[in-house]
């Protein structure tokens, strides 16, 4: 059980200091906790980021209603102190676990529910301006990535192109994964593992130098993080592929400037320069995809009148594309693409996108 | 483009010709497809698993009722054969989209929806008695490996325990993959990806010698075919672990004696072999849980009745179980096993489960 003083373990203990002092000198202790809900959220056009604005909230111990929160909160992050002080990683769930139980002498339950502990991770997190998987705490994942890769995990290093068609998983917290060698000229984001599995069939990695990451929908915290750091430390463009609806978009989005309610993880997690590279509504036309559309339902209309109005998706060519769509009815599926043929997404579709920087921004 | 003469291809042809041969001889040409409605589904006693009955339906290419199905099946026949032909793979869902198109001068589309193409799929591998996977037609895949064991996929050649905390992302087809080397005494096949990466982390696979499987719900076609196959060719015992709840023991029961759905598969999907470790409602009393289960919910309840009524629940222990469930009112997660310590389950609760084969049937 090494203790490590670093960055972590000294804003986890000058948190705990600055509310132990209060109490020793017998005031009611309270701890400083940022607002996160979407009223302090705003876009923030320098740096192309939602982000969380300054409001703050005092959490007070002798103010009934807060007592309940700040015991909670005191409970999460000593647990978490724990865990990094022995090294340890946690699922959130099994934080709510291992923390839930009736207080001595009472009826009362640290947590009811799942959704309070949740919360309270995400005021540390805001507090302590770091992410839960340094605190130790593990997301859920899913996704996995192929590509001509080294990574360093542990004392286990391997090239992420040599898996068979099978790829790496990505872990729910990649902080401490090192990449000693990249060979490649950007990393392709994918919605859907069937699309990722057709191009890894397709050997559109090596032809192509992409890094393939299958984020089977809406891309999970470990997968954002990969992204994220590849993009900052490698230099690598980042350039998403969904299908062309209100869903993928939204995917683009939260991976390109974050999403609204993990605004104060943007700055770790996302990637201003990240460009979308289909499915657009021009394709529809320019590759005869007609008869592969389908109908918009009444909510994917009202999703896209939503997307119209927020800042992020102001620029001309996203104004059009969404106007197009509400005017075509339709949406299209990456995968529509096997109309054409089985190779054309990976030898026509995406190659000539690509080379001629046909991205909407 | 190497055409193979194998099995598959053999059966391929014989459905072919046996259409083509009525057509030359100037009859209304029709195919035998086996039954897939529950009322041809039985369980087998010898097996232990489910199985499809012997009645078949004769479909028409003369009938009104029939040509359009007739019509479908011959399309994703000949689809399928030239992805055998060619060695290429496809998803369902590019199935759906490469074959859907209006027929010539008609207003007809050949699908409305990919439900009409995944049924003529599921009848096509029920005609032909061969895997969807033989056929090169590719399911959605989930779900990661973790363990001692050399895999072999095409060229490449990698051990599953040297892939960091990530794992081996299970393909959606296994057919082709080889395991050249087995170092390990049993599969555990796990439902939560959280509790999977708890076990890599506590090393759980290097000391006890297990291949820990993430299923992440319910298992998908390559996890589960993978599991099959290890099991037959490997002669590795099975162990589930799921959460202590109707979703859990269902997990359980697909992957050893099938689903109803796709019982046509069960002989090569299924493990009837393979045992259940936990979570089981003595562990509650057993580990003092109580303050970490959760109440069940009505739908909670008619489930578990409906699965005390199957034939494949009979047992005793299992009919104990469901109504000790019953009784108390409650579930219970493997994650809430956190609740004694993070170690717990790894150091204690499965290394004593398993020694003393405390498994229900």
């Amino acid at each position: 059980m090494v203790k490590k003083m670093n960055e972590i373990t000294k804003k986890m203990e000058e948190f705990g200091k600055f509310v132990y002092e209060q109490v020793e000198k017998g005031k009611s202790p309270y701890m400083v906790i940022p607002q996160r809900g979407l009223t302090n959220v705003t876009f923030d056009e320098e740096n192309r980021m939602l982000i969380l604005g300054d409001r703050s909230s005092k959490r007070y111990y002798l103010n009934v209603s807060h007592t309940r929160k700040f015991m909670q909160t005191i409970l999460v992050a000593s647990y978490c102190r724990r865990l990094v002080e022995e090294g340890k990683h946690a699922g959130i769930r099994e934080l709510y676990y291992a923390l839930k139980h009736s207080i001595t002498g009472t009826k009362e339950n640290t947590f009811e529910d799942q959704t309070e502990s949740n919360a309270i991770t995400e005021d540390i997190e805001v507090t302590l301006d770091l992410l839960r998987e340094q605190l130790n705490l593990t997301a859920d994942r899913r996704g996995y990535l192929f590509g001509d890769v080294v990574i360093k995990d542990g004392e286990d290093v391997f090239n992420a192109s040599k898996l068979g068609r099978g790829g790496w998983a990505v872990p729910g917290t990649v902080e401490d994964i090192e990449f000693p060698e990249v060979n490649a000229e950007y990393i392709l984001v994918v919605e859907t593992a069937a699309m990722a599995d057709r191009l890894i069939e397709e050997k559109f990695a090596q032809e192509n130098g992409a890094l393939i990451v299958a984020c089977q929908g809406q891309a999970p915290r470990g997968v954002r993080r990969m992204i994220h750091r590849l993009h900052a430390e490698r230099r690598l463009p980042v350039i998403v592929f969904t299908d062309g609806d209100p869903y993928g978009w939204y995917i683009y989005s939260t991976i390109k400037q974050g999403s609204m309610n993990l605004a104060y993880l943007s700055k770790r997690l996302s990637v201003p320069d990240a460009v979308f590279v289909g499915m657009s509504m021009g394709d529809i036309e320019e590759y005869g995809l007609h008869a592969v559309t389908e109908r918009l339902k009444e909510m994917d209309k009202s999703r896209i009148k939503e997307l119209k109005s927020y800042e992020w998706f102001k620029q001309k060519q996203w104004q059009r594309e969404l106007e197009l769509c509400l005017k075509l009815g339709v949406r299209i599926e990456q995968q529509a693409l096997a109309n054409k043929s089985l190779e054309f997404v990976a030898k026509e579709y995406l190659p000539e996108k690509i080379e001629h920087k046909r991205f909407l921004p």
